[in-house]
């Protein structure tokens, strides 16, 4: 536990609280000890792990610091080791990396195969095998043939009124979707409470230095996985990308515990920075998408080689691609899970209006989802349903189900919903639940706009339920919705006036195709995207890996620029910076921060309210011994008269004077000690301490702008900064101060934060 | 002009010499002063523009400083100012940024307009017309028609005999080349010196922070543009694509001073990174590359604000790519360049080796263009050449010529040749200079090879000549013809053994294609490219972006991926990061650094040798005026007594001082002056200067690792760093020494540097 805990408390949050408690090391490793020339025993500083508790915030400069020795102590063996050490432990972490993209890679794709098939279930059975999806069911056929193996099930129980066919179906499709989200919520409830939401919130806060290691578990990943597979089945409003990113993080942590892969803390988020690029990689299908989502979204820029992180990154991101690939969940040998098909090469100028129409309703409506989504987790989190998570999942899951069984483009799978408004109408594939009609535009923009508007209800709700489930489907559901309909009303406006002067470069032959609705549908999808996560080149990547629309990337990084400046205009903040905000995890936005002429005086904790070590009452070995493991805090300044001497984690000092402290106890003669230099030299009856000094430690002034003190922050990955002044302390900054400066704005910040996990 | 400078001189680097210069500053702002409550006449130091020296270094820690003051003096206005003012100044920017955008977009479009036509006269020549092109010639033909207005030139002048028309093209084919290059080389050598060479490694350090503003001037910017022209038109090998870049960043500079955009050092380099994108787009046809090319190349991660950074490169990459597809060079309305086509939707696992084979060759030749590339501007400096760089480029140019006449894949031009190389053989589309000849295949693979290996001569040769010239078309050509030769090797082996069980994924019938040649010719290029840039994702996508083989995005990365692994094993560095420590520029590689122990006291400069202003002897004015004028520094650390007081600026120094040393010049009474708050409370003779005090002063330890400075360095983008201990100056760490850390080890560092420019 460091000094930025409990000292620095401002809410109410659990996370900070909990990481107040004390800790104390066993030394379990004697060889860590060694005799030096002057005859003292001297236990090299690199060998105390500092075991980090659960909630606290990583130190990255002491990490790095490790790292170093760790480099040296490669770099200092002799003969044949020197050369095949450093080569063995790097192919060693290539492995891990290599395996997790093949196991992402493989799980994504029979979950993929898992989700079609209950999905199916809720419509019907395979009438030669149970254990046969509709599509598997039904090939082998010759274009042209009907499928007479697959039944629904009013036909497979040869059901044959009407009414009766009406109300088995809906009971089917409703029990079902009970069934499989109320197990998904009993799992999650009762094996893995971590296993629920979409993950990447937690997933940002954890590469950025948080200490949660519980969320990495092999009962999360087990559950999160199934509980997925149930939960998108059910026909919730949800998808499987978030929680796929977690997914393929629990088995970087897993597997490296494993192959007892000896990391830090820091090597640590390096490797699950490309497992989660290599979860984004299969979730879209998005190789490239994945990479640069790691690097976006989830700030991969701090770390200390960001090129060492990227390349990894890359890596795992093509391999697990290519696993998809070779599993081929789809049978299409595709990576391009919604294909757009039929678009006209060229676009037209006049075509930017209807599409800046869109990428401002991508921005109001995505910010609308997410201050609805918000509300909706703090009223979850005040009111009674806080204590039946189950029942809300069960009652929300038949609300859902009864409501979707009503309208036909909600009663679809969303990814089946997407698929078809990306394309085009093209009679040789025939219609689509008539969205193809060209009679009925009227009606299937009225559709359109409903099904967008209870989606986006639907979503609000679902999305922080006790169950896995992700934000990114739902929302180009939600996009593809709308922006289909604004084709299709563009479309109907330029049939009907063929001659207008906007329409001048249409061919005059209204019955020749010049508006591609199914493009429009991309646009919306864009838009809204844009709206809800805020970012920019990752989504456009992955949004033109996930359509291969490579010619039109123009419009569709234009709608994804207009939405995110409509949106910033509600709200600088993404969906999963509102969801850490809510959750206060010690994560700092890497956005830009203008202090008004503060310094940093505005927020350290000045020398009087800190614990420090008073080197000049020369303490016995004994007392600084009950000082360290009576107290609470990780680390200490250390200060001599008035001059500040260093900083001393706690860990190292306990560790290091426990061999003294034995032969204290032998020799029956309590020995005194010093952090100083001078001091020891002086008097050689005091044990020098000085080697346990952090030596990296960096000292700014009081009177620097607020703004530097945030970057360094920011920049450097730091957890604490001490100030000082003509060599005498003067206070302190932690991480969590800057957390707080940086979030306390946002509304709900905190707001679930004392909730029970 | 910093310490940095002078004090830390140990190559004999011309721009670190000129760097030593003293400055002093003009007060012409009166209004900057003002009268404080206590009666003292106060320069807001804010006010106070430091004007950089070209060849040194920006502070960017003193750069944000004054933004942020800029940011506090515009909040602090009232009224509908206070509303209205920072709406002008962002609009001022993105106006800047948008007329960026459109006019390399035309710019760029016009030139390809311009190099196609110069390009065709060495041909021949339209006979309706000079002006028109031989597209342009013969367009409105039907399919099948023979274009009669387009001559030869042997046609036009009506020569007969075969051995006449031979010499007669021969002739002009050579001359043209000449006149073309030469007139590019008389151009730059006589008006813009900073024209020659591609401009990436200026960019990259320009970008860092490096001063060099006349790299990016008027007469730059036109002799760039119509140099390249020229000189692409010529037929030498090279390509548009890095100019572009510079002239981008040109027309940034220049409109931003047209529109009298008043902006810092920091905000004028956030500009040009923007610019630079766009470059990149028009160059591609790439805007996503063009963003993430920014971002992996020039390094805007380390910017302050690094996502509104990428945002403005986004910006101006769609505005660039939207103008250059509106005015539409190609006539194709596409912003793809190189057109994959036939490909076969899937690819063969057996197709991996020859894809390896090409990605281990691509990262050897790769290295070994760099290599030579070094080797020869080493000896071209070292020479004779070095006096006579037109009589170098029209003599190179004459052997390209003559040399290139001779192999058909050499005479065309290179994107002619890799357009087609990227394509597949298809009997609809004609034949392609026997390319597709199934009977030639042996010639065409010896051809090609020769092609490639000529390609690499020439290539290492042109790159640093005296004309404008840019790497990438020309490693494109070089990898698809070895990509294409390959892929050829490949068909042919599955036609002749079509039973062998490695080919047993292709259909048994030997006369289907199963092998893409075209293909081989996109991975055989991506792999040059990774090895001659070392880029890795944004090369990717503007690989992808550049031949629309979106489908084939997984066997790209790897290509490039393994190209890299092979590269990195003969050196680690790319070929601008090579041109960049040739001529010893100031720029700090992004790579990880690992000491071996060191500590920071191994580099810094002790204070000792520090020119340091030393408070305790309270100067008077006249006195400290004569020190700072005198003096060559930028800057000095302030001690009194051993306390390290702080880092105060001499041109603030010079500036704030003036009127009081007019007042003393008229009372006749020199009044003294102190940096101390104390000394100044305590004797109210003194006059305060302690508010001139760098307020962001860093301060380390002398025993922090070496690795943590390098790292401070490169993630705040310091230009110094004070080193203390107990509030005494113990030394000083400058950017130059740190990058003359990280670049000592390369071969030919700095051999380059004293070149006259």
């Amino acid at each position: 536990m460091s000094q930025d805990s409990a000292e620095t408390l401002r809410g109410e949050s659990q996370w900070l609280k909990t990481a107040g408690d004390g800790t104390s090391y066993p030394i379990d490793d004697v060889e860590a000890f060694e005799l030096r020339p002057d005859g003292s025993l001297f236990q090299n500083p690199s060998t105390i792990q500092p075991s980090y508790k659960e909630g606290s915030t990583i130190d990255w400069f002491w990490e790095e610091g490790t790292e170093r020795e760790h480099k040296r102590a490669l770099h200092s063996l002799r003969g044949i080791r020197k050369l095949l050490a450093p080569i063995l432990e790097s192919s060693w972490t290539w492995i891990v990396i290599i395996l997790v993209g093949v196991g992402i890679g493989v799980v994504g794709a029979w979950l993929d195969i898992l989700v079609k098939w209950l999905g199916d279930l809720r419509e019907g059975r395979c009438t030669h095998g149970f254990l046969y999806n509709q599509v598997a069911c039904c090939s082998g056929l010759d274009p042209g043939d009907i499928c007479t193996e697959w039944a629904t099930w009013s036909e497979y129980y040869n059901v044959k009124s009407i009414l009766g066919q009406s109300i088995l179906q809906l009971t089917f499709y409703i029990v079902l979707a009970i069934a499989f989200a109320g197990s998904a919520a009993v799992l999650v409830t009762h094996y893995a409470p971590y296993a629920f939401h979409t993950g990447i919130p937690e997933i940002k806060a954890i590469l950025s230095g948080f200490v949660f290691d519980r969320f990495l578990g092999a009962w999360t990943l087990l559950i999160k996985a199934l509980g997925l597979a149930l939960a998108v089945a059910s026909g919730l409003s949800l998808g499987k990308e978030g929680p796929l990113v977690h997914v393929a993080c629990c088995m970087a942590y897993l597997l490296s515990r494993l192959l007892r892969l000896k990391q830090s803390e820091a090597q640590k988020r390096k490797l699950l920075a490309a497992a989660a690029s290599a979860g984004v990689s299969v979730a879209f299908g998005s190789p490239l998408g994945g990479v640069l989502f790691g690097l976006e979204e989830l700030d991969t820029f701090s770390f200390s080689n960001e090129s060492d992180v990227m390349w990894r990154g890359f890596v795992a991101s093509v391999i697990a691609a290519m696993a998809l690939q070779y599993v081929d969940p789809f049978g299409t040998a595709k990576l391009v899970l919604f294909q757009v098909s039929g678009v006209s090469a060229t676009w037209k100028a006049f075509e930017l209006i209807p599409w800046m129409f869109l990428a401002i309703l991508g921005g109001v409506f995505g910010s609308l989802l997410i201050k609805l989504n918000a509300a909706v987790a703090v009223y979850r989190h005040r009111s009674f349903l806080r204590d039946y998570p189950i029942a809300e999942v069960i009652g929300f899951t038949a609300i859902t189900a009864a409501v979707s069984y009503l309208v036909v483009f909600l009663r679809v799978q969303s990814s089946e919903l997407v698929a078809n408004l990306f394309q085009e109408c093209d009679p040789a594939r025939g219609d689509y639940h008539g969205l193809c009609n060209p009679t009925a535009v009227w009606e299937n923009i009225f559709l359109l706009i409903l099904t967008a508007l209870v989606k986006i209800i639907f979503t609000s709700w679902t999305f922080g339920m006790m169950i896995p489930a992700g934000i990114f489907l739902p929302t180009i559901a939600i996009g593809a919705c709308l922006g289909r309909a604004v084709g299709l009303l563009t479309e109907g406006l330029q049939r009907t006036y063929p001659k207008a002067l906007i329409f001048n470069s249409c061919p005059p032959d209204a019955t020749v195709r010049c508006i591609s609705p199914g493009f429009y549908a991309v646009i919306g999808a864009s838009a809204m995207l844009g709206g809800v996560t805020r970012m920019t080149i990752s989504l456009v990547v992955i949004l033109f890996e996930l359509t291969g629309a490579l010619s039109h990337v123009l419009p569709i990084m234009i709608s994804v620029m207009v939405s995110k400046w409509i949106g910033d205009a509600f709200g600088k903040d993404g969906i999963y910076a509102v969801w850490i905000a809510l959750r206060q995890y010690p994560w700092l936005p890497p956005s830009d921060f203008r202090d008004n002429g503060q310094s940093a005086s505005q927020i350290i904790k000045s020398v009087d309210n800190l614990v420090v070590i008073q080197d000049e009452r020369e303490f016995t070995l004994q007392e600084l011994d009950q000082f360290v493991t009576s107290s609470t805090f990780h680390g200490y300044p250390v200060v001599r008269g008035e001059q500040l001497l260093g900083y001393v984690a706690g860990d190292k000092i306990t560790a290091y004077i426990a061999p003294l402290l034995a032969d204290d106890r032998i020799s029956q003669t309590p020995r005194r000690c010093t952090f100083s230099k001078e001091a020891a030299a002086s008097n050689s009856d005091l044990i020098n301490l000085s080697v346990l000094l952090d030596e990296a430690v960096l000292q700014l002034r009081k009177e620097i702008p607020l703004e530097v003190v945030v970057q360094m922050f920011q920049k450097m990955n730091l957890r604490h900064i001490l100030f000082s002044h003509g060599g005498k302390l003067t206070g302190l900054v932690t991480k969590t101060d800057i957390v707080w400066l940086l979030t306390a704005h946002l509304p709900h910040t905190a707001a679930l934060s004392n909730e029970e996990r």
